[in-house]
């Protein structure tokens, strides 16, 4: 009998929780020995809680972390602190950990699986990106004779949701927004999600596992989705596009890219179906060519599945199988001025002759070819110009947009949108 | 270092090869250890091989099965016999086995899995079904906690080819069966893929996993894509579907059922945009939801993927984390005469009023309700009726379609097809 305790009772506690009440019977059958649940850390005393964890509950961490019946920590309280504290403590007393936290996770993954390391247990985290989908465990051991050449995905249910809210309901940013807040998918603070910042952690963690490359969330370039409005989609759409929240790692001759921005992708895309609060994964190796990987990024029991998977993995694996940190290569991310793409560019300017000509011209001396332009309807005698360009370098875009600002006839740049032309 | 022998050097051998020769620093830097290829045994004596490959070439499997030095055997031969015997050889003589024989696995695969346990060896065949996409492993651990209720897949990609070329370039099955054949997508004698068998193979293996029951491909009701005429498809994409050979297994509340056939897909349906040569798998379990997992089915490197990461596996793990028979379940597979599932008729009968009444009617005293009934047009007074049904049991279907043959106003009953209006 495995005896684990849980850090924290909050969505994903509770469901670690009924899972493994629910499924009892089949997980002992499946892995062999029965999975006890010990203690589980909560903050709150004042809370109601249901009869038969009234025994097991407990408000001292250290009964968890330093109690030596204890065979595994599964950490679900999320945040960085005092998460890391409790992980390194457990780690440091031989205990088996399972996290969820993409935040300790991302930033400090590479210290805390060599600390596993020294102290020969194992750490997982399948929960920290995408939930239930099977993805990290899948790159680590199933694409292990690959070398993976680009990683993308859609890893933040929130922001996709609104996207998808605002294509299909013609919606405006802040009304998808306050919709995703009133069912739930959106926090008060929303920032971490639409600001890309959720998603940043994410691909930090896939990155760093797929190009064997420490990757931590500051050497992400990210951007969110506060700046797309209606009519960016709109125009996306009537161009055969749409427009998702895309975070990406891509290997390159040059080296390795790591970003998160808002993506015009063709409908035939396969990222472009995954709407509303589900998340995919494409994984390019040398090998296997592509794959996908799609299901529930988020939500309580899907991410206990991943959880509990973890669990029972964490408890059989031993020294000769341990999951170690696998970035043996020393290597940056390049800086996004590299980064090459095509874009789209949405322009307010003056409606009079000479206007598209001089804006041409500005992509034209920073190297910019274009792909189409196309002239919307004018307004009050200024029109909107929708402009997608062929590849470039990010630099080339930056030079090119605070030119185009600067032009007299330009009253306003609005959007700056990278375009992904290959299905 | 661990050392490996090969038996078979076909397409999936030569990439094994391949693979390992060309990712040997990544696979050796995330593994741990370098893979030595020892021993490959060909069959053919006269055929040329790459010089580097001769020293190591052997026409005798007992150099690779009984050779104390090799600690695992890849099967990549293929068929049925000798593929078992070497394996159980293998098996016998502690070596790990790893396989992409489906026709092995499919039918012997408990007894194998047991063998390799009473042993203290692991069998792992990964590359058995749906290629490079990893997915028995994923079934196995990481959706350990889940009661798996539902799994379907396209899981052939020469009748997935046909299918996609049968209805993007308006043909008639015999001219793209005769394209797949041209491509290399179907072999000579095609019937293991276009009736249905290698498929059936393939759910058998998945439903065993799944539903913690055993399932053989005898146990598994099989049709095949020969009957689907480019009508059909026309049909059904008029009224929003695909047709797509679709393999299924189903938990109800009476029981298992697994099976293969066609269906009508809505376009809406995940399995609907898998196209040409492309598997996909989707996954309902009771915590994670549906899952998708999506790529390439087959080919030289893809299926290596698979086989390399099974070869890692095997050699890493023991005897607390193998990988046992799970079908600890004793159930049968329920007979397809309960299946439920709407259906699509396609029925010749003569253009005179009264008959379609005639053929409601026998629906009718079948308990079967009818969703929609189209008269398409008439040809020398013989009219094309299309008929879909609600969701009736298949006994109900196969009394319908006699009775309905046996009218003496219906000249044919030209197509029974499965529909799922879920998507």
């Amino acid at each position: 009998m495995a005896k684990i305790g849980i850090l924290g009772l909050g969505t994903v506690g509770s469901g670690v929780v009924e899972l493994i009440l629910k499924n009892r019977d089949i997980i002992e059958r499946k892995c062999g020995f029965p999975i006890n649940i010990k203690k589980i850390l909560v903050r709150d005393e004042s809370k109601k809680r249901p009869d038969y964890l009234k025994e097991i509950i407990t408000y001292k961490p250290e009964e968890i972390i330093n109690e030596p019946e204890i065979d595994l920590v599964v950490e679900v309280m999320g945040g960085e602190e005092p998460a890391l504290t409790y992980i390194k403590q457990a780690l440091n007393n031989k205990k088996h950990v399972v996290t969820a936290n993409k935040e300790v996770i991302s930033k400090y993954g590479k210290e805390l699986l060599e600390l596993a390391q020294q102290n020969k247990v194992n750490l997982l985290f399948e929960a920290s990106v995408a939930g239930g989908i099977p993805i990290i465990i899948p790159l680590k051991e199933s694409l292990i004779a690959n070398e993976i050449n680009n990683i993308m995905g859609i890893l933040n249910g929130t922001t996709n949701f609104i996207l998808t809210q605002m294509e299909e309901n013609k919606m405006e940013f802040s009304e998808a927004l306050d919709l995703a807040k009133k069912l739930g998918y959106a926090e008060s603070d929303p920032s971490a999600d639409i600001k890309g910042f959720d998603a940043a952690r994410k691909i930090a963690i896939l990155s760093s596992i797929a190009f064997n490359v420490r990757v931590t969330p500051d050497k992400v370039y990210t951007e969110g989705i506060d700046g797309i409005s209606y009519t960016d989609i709109k125009y996306a759409q009537e161009m055969g596009f749409t427009i998702k929240l895309v975070a990406e790692g891509q290997r390159t001759d040059d080296g390795i890219f790591v970003l998160v921005a808002p993506v015009l992708l063709r409908k035939e895309h396969p990222l472009s179906s995954v709407k509303d609060v589900y998340n995919a994964v494409i994984v390019e190796g040398d090998a296997v060519g592509r794959l996908m990987f799609y299901g529930r990024g988020a939500g309580k029991m899907p991410t206990a599945s991943a959880v509990v998977s973890d669990i029972i993995k964490a408890l059989k694996t031993d020294e000769k199988n341990r999951l170690n940190c696998t970035c043996f290569r020393e290597e940056e991310v390049l800086p996004i001025k590299l980064f090459r793409s095509a874009y789209y560019f949405r322009i307010k300017a003056l409606d009079k002759p000479g206007v598209l000509s001089k804006i041409s011209g500005v992509f034209g001396q920073n190297n910019i070819n274009l792909y189409m332009v196309i002239q919307k309807n004018s307004v009050d005698n200024i029109a909107e110009i929708v402009i997608i360009t062929y590849e470039t370098s990010f630099k080339n875009i930056q030079r090119a947009v605070d030119e185009i600002k600067s032009l007299d006839e330009v009253s306003e740049v609005s959007s700056v949108i990278r375009v992904k032309e290959e299905v």
